[in-house]
């Protein structure tokens, strides 16, 4: 679960020049600027809204490597589902959110197995992963979610249902291995055909913090997630499909400190007499905003983070969601 | 768990006026104001080493109301222990704490009871209450510590050792009830002689997470700990002297915000040209200054907190000190 | 948790004279032999199905201090539902077992507040207590709905529904304290209307072991649990009605030996040659098949408990069905 | 951790026949028998104290087949350590048994390894694996040893010292995979040298339960286990040297009904006008036995266990005390 500490390269090229990148999971959050960049870039946006309304989707298609680029994502789907607070949704509304999961496993799956959904992928093994500490709440998720997946392929007794297998590898600090390391083994084991991840997320804005699941087809990705897994864990490292499934539960600590350079930046540039200064603090360097919040966070900035203490509650009610999500795309109940 | 939400009164008077307060339940995070506010203002400060040096302690005692108001924390001791990272010291160094941890619970105890310490306290019931939440890892300090306490009230049989009973509360969205309604009960039930209550609390600079422990007969105060407890638990609210340990776990998140309007007013300052915008920065009045956090940290600002990745390792290294000390300054071993 | 120890008084008179009695919490394994006791005993017993044969469902009335002592049981109402095994019970069926556990409940609530419970008990205050150790698998029943409870007396605005309070008191060795005591001392502050106690419980046929449950309003009694409470939880200790809702999770190990006795006595009978020594074997004193079983299980006989491996699902699935029937009985939902 | 309900078959030839066995996973609990079948039967068996007596220790050697058989182990170096229970030694009595769980670690890894042990194993890698289930507490002693375990093969620098990686595998219900595919898979990515596997065991009789430590290098075996392993992790499974640590915290219920039948025979046998009646119940034919004990417990009776209420705290200490042993085993600390 320690963080590898490594330092965000600060300037890079481009539109977002001049600013020290704070990570994001969310493919969603680097679309307006994507958007801006033009419409032959790669990259497709689909939205709509489902459930009367209570549940937005939002597509992202990344289809060239130029996409890619831009775009800070490797090339893929990535869908996007938000709703209201887990705290404050009712049964209803979470039984919805799990159907709207469901469906887009489904479709992800029948992509990545090139199969149709409609035959609901019988004699499929799937590997459930759940990533992440659970010995720290925000980055629970994961192994929350593999204590309410049915595990069927110890029992399963005939080929007209996928069957699913499970595990919780643990983070490097207690295990000592990359996660990447104890899934190849296992991978080449037990020969499943999927494997879908489940992992806590780094967010860049605080309102996403448990209302945003991210699914997606392209994988895990070094440095992302909570827990900042060194290594990706995708089709080219483990040689079968991942699907990943993930929720913001954190914002990097220096998200914050960023956000507030920006809202004093735009205070001067409206005090009169400042005119010019918020510009010039918009546009200080990266590497200038990166020793700013560095002073203030520290040496370790990069694996400070920000949570809602109200995180478990939200932990627990999403684990049952996705664990309702995964049952219905799989086993169609 | 379930912080209150109350808005942080802006605005106090003094030489902090025009400051947004971000809360500290450290008072030596208070101490660099006070003293330049001159000798005579009723708090006292001691420093010291011990361990060849590699623990520093301070003591403040705040000797009178006007002390009070200017600390911002109520008359009383508080000894505070600054050490490395848990998870940087060995054994040995770890036992030094605890130690010394022991040293100041006895000391503190004997003036609560009106005892010498040298007796040992003899017969006396301790109720060590473990505050927070035990699914919240950065507030779990308290209940994890209660799990490593050896109860003895039960079994003892003669009156030579103190006798130590222990409960965990919860927090009210887990009971309904305040911690201080729970306790008041217990203790009429049981006739404690005194409390010692433990708490992981919310510091205002993130070097401090982890490496402080507080100590004070001033009990709990509203307000203070991770999970913000509404109401105070002291001799006032209890009847009998509470002692409270307590460890840093969190910064809040509008710390991170305040710390950057500095630093970028720093910068500002520095930069030639832009001289009095630093200085009309740092100056902006308190409401202004809390709109301006509100902004970057939305509506919930005071419910947010940071904490570093490796928490877990900190509070249970921090737990198993915190009651070794116990154990040493009560049962003598 | 650590089980008194009390060796259970062997020897006692009437109809089960000469035979050591192994504890079981369920009233409804003490009724055969109530019933061969005739009708005018002061016990009345009713039996139905419910769910289309899914659910039966037992109430036994024990009107008179002399049906109290011919069941070993006080006075008051024991209802009991008995089901599948909760790994092979569909969610149809658990929501159905739900609903009979609160139409019990509300029964029950209605008579010990003297209301009716179509009311819906607005304004009431439950104060819900989960009896055992969250750390021991088949103890954790109680802290384990506890955690599923929805708690609404901090946050209730108005008086149309009950509010739930909730305390997870731990048990003797890791409190010190008597959950009596700790009980009183938050009744006294708080004021509840009701307590709902939830316990696991023993059992002495070890098919009962998951699919019973039994409801009462006569409290929680000396020796009863898993963990073996010393002092009651009944209205005449807490001073306010006290309903239980207990599942067995163990039987006792003496049982097991005693059933070996017996089945032993059974193969000796039915031998030809040995006619005789079966009934003998069965008729033997109090005192020698005490003295025989406590030499198969050492002298900590009382403390050892049987339970199947599965115990943690089964107490995981349990509690929902619990928590889920406490909710549909004061929330209506 | 569900186990398979294999039926223990009945009727094995050799002095036991007639004799329905019940499973025990400790060497030690065969011995009796296999010293009465002479000298020269290949098990070689030493006995000594450590510690001015507190510990006694047995090296059961297992030299060949015909032994294997005898005892039926299979052939490998057995290490037992006797111990007061664990709620009842102070700390000095625990660090002497990590003591002597070290030095026999040290032992038994230099032969597997073919290195002497005062090389102290520089450079070598180890994989710890904690078998059994979190959320089973008699189960649970492996993975409460892997969370108190000092991993170091992801920060350790020199080769100085030996590295330890390590895993929670979990059990069958929950990850739908034999635990030897887990870890062949990361065997086989991570290139360890040595598997030491923790579980907790069965035993025999109920005065063993969290006394005997057992340290054998002939790994794990099919059915042994709380959770019972349906298949080996040997060296012949996994392809490195397996060292297996384990202590019984379970008995099998159906050895309560066993020495039940052999208490009632004694007991007949010493009443006079029965005599004769006594060996006949002992000599009673295995498949009647099995019948009886199956009429006791029911069709599940091999997945029912007898364990003591404080179960929790005993596996507790033993975590601490057997990661202690490795630790100074591996690390010299």
């Amino acid at each position: 679960m320690r963080r590898t500490g490594r330092k965000q390269a600060p300037g890079r090229t481009g539109k977002r020049r001049g600013r020290f990148e704070v990570r994001t999971d969310l493919a969603l959050e680097s679309r307006e600027d994507v958007r801006s960049g033009g419409r032959d870039n790669g990259i497709a946006v689909r939205e709509w809204k489902e459930e009367g309304g209570r549940i937005s989707l939002t597509e992202v298609q990344v289809k060239s490597e130029k996409g890619a680029r831009a775009i800070g994502k490797p090339m893929g789907t990535y869908l996007t589902l938000e709703t209201g607070r887990p705290g404050d949704q009712d049964d209803g509304y979470r039984e919805d959110v799990a159907d709207e999961l469901a469906a887009g496993l489904r479709r992800l799956a029948g992509k990545a197995l090139k199969k149709k959904d409609a035959q609901g992928f019988p004699g499929v093994h799937v590997l459930a992963v759940g990533l992440g500490n659970p010995y720290v709440t925000p980055d629970s998720l994961g192994p929350r979610v593999l204590g309410n997946i049915r595990i069927t392929r110890s029992i399963a007794e005939d080929g007209d249902l996928p069957v699913i297998s499970g595990i919780v590898p643990g983070v490097m600090a207690q295990t000592g291995m990359e996660t990447a390391e104890i899934l190849r083994g296992i991978i080449r084991e037990t020969k499943p055909d999927l494997v879908i991840a489940v992992d806590a997320l780094a967010a860049r804005s605080i309102r996403r913090l448990g209302t945003t699941i991210q699914l997606t087809d392209t994988g895990i990705h070094p440095g992302s997630g909570v827990g900042n897994h060194r290594h990706g864990l995708t089709e080219e490292t483990l040689g079968i499909p991942v699907l990943a499934v993930g929720v913001p539960t954190v914002v990097g600590a220096a998200a914050i400190a960023q956000d507030t350079v920006a809202a004093v930046a735009a205070v001067l540039e409206k005090g009169g007499r400042t005119r010019g200064m918020g510009a010039w603090l918009e546009n200080m360097g990266a590497e200038e905003q990166y020793r700013l919040i560095r002073e203030v966070l520290g040496p370790e900035l990069s694996q400070l983070y920000v949570t809602p203490p109200d995180i478990d509650e939200t932990v627990k009610l999403l684990s049952f969601t996705i664990s309702e999500g995964i049952h219905r795309a799989f086993y169609g109940i």
